[in-house]
C-alpha cells in the first residue's frame, strides 16, 4: 500500500503539536494537545494517538503514514527514549521508551530526537539547508539549541546526546550562572533570556538613557528588539554584544566541523541584521585565515508556525 | 593479484618517513628521506618514489601494495592536495595535487590528510580506538592537532579541513598570541611549546623556588616534565595549569560530538598522570551533568616510533 505521508510531533512542556506532512513539506493538517495535563505517560499517549488518528482519518487513515518523527526534550535518537526531561510533567526521572510505546499502539515506525536536531533534519529536507551535507543549525529561543549535520547525517554521538552547543563556554571566568549548573554557557548570553538579561544588567549598571527605562513590566527580548528597531542605542548595543558572543562561539564551531553554513532558527533569529551583522563580523575576526569570509550565516527557511512539525516529520522519511 | 600491504608516508618539514605495513599493523620495513632538500615537488617525488620502490622490492614489489596513505601538513582529503603548507620548502603558496602526482608515477591509489587525522585513523585501525565509532584524537606535540571521528569516519567538513581544535579559543581576552594570527588558541597553552612558555612566564613573574631556575639553556617542556617528576612544585603546577586548559576545552568538545573517548597522542601525552589527572578533574568539573565521569581519556596505543607511518598507512586500507 502506498504510504505518502509522514507525521511530525513536537513535544513541548505545555503543549504538543501534531501534523501530517507530504513529501513536498506541506503541513496538510495539524492539531495541538496539552502535554501537562497527565502525569502518566500512558494517558498522555492515549490523547496523542487519538488526536493523531483523527488527523490521519482526513487523509486516508493511519495506514497512509510511512513514519512518525518526534522532537522532544532529551530525546535519544538511538534508543527512542525520553530521558530525565524535567520540564515535562510525565518526563519523570528515568528513560521512557516513548518511540517503542507509540509503535506498539499504532504499528508505525517512530524516530525521536531533541527539537534542535529535528530542526536540522527539517532544514535539510525542506528548508535553507537543502543540498547541504555539512552545516550547523543553531536554534535561538528561550535557550540555545543546536543540531550538527556532518556528511548529510545529524551527529548523535556515542550516547545519542551530541550537539549541545548552547552549553559550550562563552565566558570562562565570572560568567553567568546557567540552569544546567555550569557557569558562562553560551545560552546564558545568546538566548532570548540572555538578551533580556543583558539589557536589564546594563540598565541597572549605567545611567545611559534608553527607551527601555520607560517600560514598567519586566523587560523581554522582544522589548529590546523593538527598542533597537526604533534606534535605541543601548538596545542596539545589546544585539551587538549578543552577536559578538555568537560570532566568537561560531568561530570555534567552524574549527570543529568546517561547515558550509550555520543556519539560524527561532525567535531571536527574526532580529535580522541587528544580530546577523555582529555575528558575521565577530565570527570572521575569530576564524582561522583559511575560513575567513567563507562560512555562510543564513536564516531558516521553514515557516515559523510549521517549523517544529516539519522538523520532526522529516525524521519520518528516514524510517 | 593479492595486495597484502599498504604504505604509510608521514611528510614533515625536515624529513619524511615511509613504511610498508601489513594488515595487523606491523611496520615491516621503513626508511626516511629529507623533505627540505628540494624546492621542486617533482624532485622530492622522485626521491620519495625511489625510496618507496626500494622498500617494496623487499616485499614482492610495488604490485603488492593496495594503497598509499599520506599524512601531510594542510593535506586535503577530498582533493588529495597539499595547500599553502608554509613549513614545507616545496609547499608553495597554492594547492599541489600531491596524491594525483604520486598515483601517476606509481599506478597505486593515494589518500592524503593532515597528520592528526591520519593519527585518528591509525588509532581506530590498530590502536586504542579499535571498535570505537565516536572519539576525538588530540595530538599534543609542538602544536595541538586533532582528528575527530564520528560514526566511524574522520570528519573532514565541507572543505576538507575540519578538526582544528588546537585553534579553538582557550582564553578569550588577553590570551597568548598564536602563530595562526589569532589570540588565546588552546595550542598556545596546551602544546609542548605552551608548557615551556608557561614555565618561563611563571619563573619570570614570581620568585618561587624551582629547580628550573638552575637551567642555563632555554627551558623546554621536557625540562618541565623532568622537574615535575622530581617533585618540583612549580613544574607540577605548570602541568596542572596545562591540564586545566585541556580539560576545560575537552568539556566543550564533548558538548559538540559526545565522543566515547578522547585519545591523547604525542610527546606531551607521555607525561602520564601529571597531565591526565588535571585533565580529568577539569573536564568533569565543566561537563554537563549527563556526561560527568562518563567520557574516557586514554592514551594512544601506537608505538611512538611507528605511529606516524601507521596512522598514514591506515588510510591506505580505505582505498
Amino acid at each position: 500500500m502506498e504510504k505518502p505521508y509522514v507525521v511530525g510531533i513536537d513535544i513541548g512542556g505545555q503543549t504538543s503539536k501534531i501534523g501530517i506532512v507530504d513529501a513536498r513539506g506541506t503541513v496538510l493538517t495539524q492539531s495541538t494537545i496539552r502535554t501537562d495535563t497527565h502525569t502518566d505517560v500512558n494517558l498522555y499517549l492515549d490523547d496523542l494517538c487519538s488526536a493523531l488518528n483523527k488527523l490521519a482519518d482526513q487523509y486516508g487513515g493511519i495506514e497512509k503514514i510511512r513514519g512518525i518523527g518526534i522532537g522532544a526534550p532529551n530525546g535519544n535518537y538511538y534508543t527512542g527514549t525520553i530521558e530525565n526531561a524535567v520540564n515535562i510533567v510525565w518526563g519523570g526521572s528515568s528513560a521512557i521508551p516513548f518511540a517503542k510505546l507509540m509503535t506498539e499502539r499504532l504499528g508505525i515506525p517512530v524516530a525521536l530526537t531533541n527539537d534542535a536536531n529535528a530542526a536540522a533534519v527539517g532544514e535539510m529536507t525542506y528548508g535553507a539547508a537543502r543540498g547541504m551535507k555539512n552545516f550547523i543549525m543553531i536554534t535561538l529561543g528561550t535557550g540555545v539549541g543546536s543540531g550538527i549535520v556532518i556528511n548529510g547525517s545529524v551527529v548523535y554521538g556515542h550516547d545519542g546526546f551530541a550537539g549541545e552547543l548552547g552549553h559550550t563556554t562563552s565566558v570562562r571566568y565570572n560568567g553567568r550562572q546557567c540552569n544546567c549548573g555550569r557557569v558562562g554557557c553560551l545560552e546564558t548570553y545568546a538566548s532570548a533570556i540572555g538578551v533580556a538579561r543583558t539589557a536589564r544588567e546594563w540598565l541597572e549598571m549605567t545611567s545611559e538613557p534608553s527607551s527601555l527605562r520607560e517600560l514598567t513590566d519586566i523587560i523581554t527580548s522582544k522589548d529590546v528588539f523593538e527598542a533597537a528597531s526604533r534606534g535605541d542605542t543601548l538596545a542596539i548595543r545589546v544585539f551587538e554584544f549578543t552577536g559578538k558572543k555568537l560570532g566568537e562561539a561560531f568561530a570555534d564551531f567552524v574549527a570543529f566541523s568546517a561547515p558550509e553554513a550555520i543556519v539560524l532558527f527561532g525567535g531571536l533569529a527574526r532580529s535580522g541584521d541587528l544580530l546577523l551583522k555582529p555575528i558575521e563580523e565577530n565570527m570572521n575576526a575569530n576564524l582561522l585565515p583559511l575560513w575567513k569570509n567563507k562560512i555562510k550565516i543564513i536564516f531558516s527557511q521553514l515557516k515559523e508556525s510549521d517549523a517544529a512539525i516539519l522538523g520532526a516529520s522529516a525524521l519520518g522519511w528516514e524510517l
